[in-house]
């Protein structure tokens, strides 16, 4: 049977009809080539603002099961709009909607997860030799209403499908053409990786990399499916996310990852006793904060101080439950500091290297940098400073743990 | 039971935030006022121009199927914001697309019919206290594809679930506040009619008065659905457009209809054969071209004069094919004339009354005007007259055989 390739394609690949027409091309080009393909699209870009701010319009907190209808509405149109561009151009394509395919998710709107997904219908519209256009980023819950699967959750859309149809590929376009070992804005020797196994992708996406949505990394590495980030606008080659293989803990730090997107909270003189840190953190997660790192310092005086990280976005609102669980408690006067930043390095290599997170305080030491926090996992190291040293930190740490070797290929 | 009522808000009445908010209020009030409630909502004024604008983008024929994905959209978003409105003031309320509650339809895109409603899913939501809104204008084929209705589908929609839900009523909401005796901005005598026969409206739906789609009359009829049609911006009540009563008799013409966007085609010198009138009709039909009046007269040298009107938009396809057939059947040059328009005068006393043609006649006559062509049926008389005369035809005849007595109420 011919491969057969799921290909997602984000917002500005499909911003415009003339891009449509482009990825149109592309579909035509991957079908002529022998393939069965599958196409994943976002919604136009900026059409999801414009339909979250119509919602918005009506009333601050709008309904999020009918937001949902609102905004799925926008994979529907590119979806169409991409299959009547491959029509036109002669190739058999049909647009398949997240209830037309049976995206089965949970009840969870704006933030659904897939549960299932009936192949079937699909696969009997390749057999036939058509292009099947899927809107991205919309499921069907069990009572039949529509739900989305939350920022870049097209993604997730494609990896799914792959997965559920045993695709060879899933090759996520986007408009970088793969995945860096850091930010090329902020260190030009920055080079883009060939391959890098699911768990140093998962690090790195929930580092603030925005290549690939958190959740798809997730789904891929549990089915095993071989994602392929490219460009859209090249033809190159971009960075296989894949299973880890035996060769990968060579490298020891495949990248180093920067977050300006933080503030640090510290609740200074907390009680030391059982279960105050869930009095604490429970109504933040309930509100849909997500707190990131947390440190506690028990002193001699039996009480502690609590410092944590959330998206600056947030503080305000973690502030005021602080504030409430402080007086609460009896604990000291919360304070916030928004000038931080949290740099990572991350690499499968660091598993067998016990020296990298001396190392990466020796080099931050070495450049006059104070580290607020630090955070390990097995294959992480990441450190919170002072926001105005990131740069140097990225630079820093990447020339020494990185270096400009050839890729490892 | 509380009564169940079922309104048809036009895309007017959701063009705006501020409007969509205006109607949450009126279905609101209605809840309030101890009913139940589905509203049917059209796309936002704009909204399917715009969308019909990005497939016609992409190319000159955009496959129908994935069109109707596209438009489909803008019913989508209308309802989930009405819905998202109602919520915000504290009514439970939900949105339904076509395939939420099997509006089955036929595989005609663009211009599908109904088949089938199954109202359960509505009965069950109508039931726990919620108002149920609907996303007009589409339903889904036996394929579970979308598919539309046509320009006005969405009057269709709201007739047809209130005949699948046994509602009390069907309200029509538009921004005239009923059907009149004629159009009011010739006639300044013109008045709002209370009631009027199915029959008659659909009379005059098909002659240009532009209140109701056809097929919704053609519904109602069939399942006996009182329709009030009424105005969005006003409480007073409107028409309602009601099976037959014996009284409705008493009332000679109940209105006079005029519609300028015809033209008249003449192919001279048609040798009189039978199946000739198929061999001109059946090609123009298949172009989809709606041919409304057609005369013919037979001459004494066994060859007849052919003369018909379309719409005017469609006169250059329309001569194209009848400049092909009457080369081929040996008949004369055809012409055309567009500087025609048609007036209508519709009335249930007409069966009753055989004076009723002659006096249009006397009337017109008396003011000079010349009659080129005359179609009649059981309860209407159409004549064709020069374009320049149509509100003075129109004038003429409303005066004296509508009137300008007191309402039939």
């Amino acid at each position: 049977m011919r491969p057969l390739v799921v290909q997602k394609y984000g917002g500005t690949s499909v911003g415009s009809i003339d891009r449509i027409q482009n990825v149109a091309r592309r579909v035509q080009a991957t079908v002529d080539a022998g393939n069965r393909v599958i196409a994943v699209v976002s919604a136009m870009s900026g059409e999801t603002n414009r339909l979250l701010e119509l919602a918005g319009g009506i009333c601050k907190e709008p309904s999020v099961r009918e937001t949902d209808v609102v905004i799925a509405s926008g994979e529907q149109v590119s979806a169409a709009l991409l299959s009547i561009a491959l029509s036109h151009g002669g190739t058999r394509a049909r647009s398949f909607l997240g209830h037309q395919i049976c995206i089965h998710t949970d009840a969870a709107h704006g933030r659904a997860r897939i549960r299932a997904i009936d192949a079937a219908r699909l696969n009997a519209f390749l057999d036939e030799g058509g292009a099947a256009i899927v809107a991205g980023f919309q499921g069907v819950n069990e009572a039949g209403d529509i739900t989305t699967l939350g920022r870049g959750g097209s993604d997730t859309t494609a990896v799914a499908i792959a997965a559920a149809t045993s695709a060879d590929a899933c090759e996520i376009y986007t408009d970088v053409d793969g995945v860096y070992t850091t930010d090329p804005r902020v260190v030009p020797e920055a080079r883009k990786l060939d391959r890098i196994s699911y768990d140093e992708m998962l690090e790195l996406a929930s580092l603030g990399a925005k290549v690939l949505q958190i959740r798809s990394v997730e789904f891929a590495k549990r089915y095993g499916v071989p994602v392929h980030v490219r460009s859209s606008f090249k033809e190159d080659t971009g960075t296989w996310v894949v299973p880890e293989e035996s060769n990968m803990e060579d490298v020891l730090v495949s990248g180093v990852a920067f977050d300006r997107d933080q503030a640090k909270i510290t609740l200074p003189n907390v009680p030391d006793r059982p279960g105050l840190a869930a009095h604490i953190f429970s109504p933040i997660a309930e509100e849909g904060i997500v707190v990131d790192m947390i440190i506690q310092n028990v002193s001699d005086d039996g009480t502690t101080d609590m410092t944590f990280t959330v998206p600056r976005s947030d503080v305000e609102r973690a502030m005021a439950i602080v504030r409430a669980v402080s007086a609460e408690v009896g604990a000291g006067e919360p304070t916030t500091e928004g000038d931080i930043a949290k740099v990572s390095v991350v690499g499968l290599g660091m598993r067998s290297h016990a020296g990298v997170a001396a190392q990466i305080f020796e080099l931050l030491g070495g450049e006059g940098i104070n580290i607020h926090m630090i955070s390990t996992s097995e294959i992480k190291v990441s450190v919170v400073i002072d926001a105005k040293y990131v740069e140097l930190a990225t630079r820093v740490l990447h020339k020494h743990l990185v270096g400009d070797a050839e890729p490892d290929s």
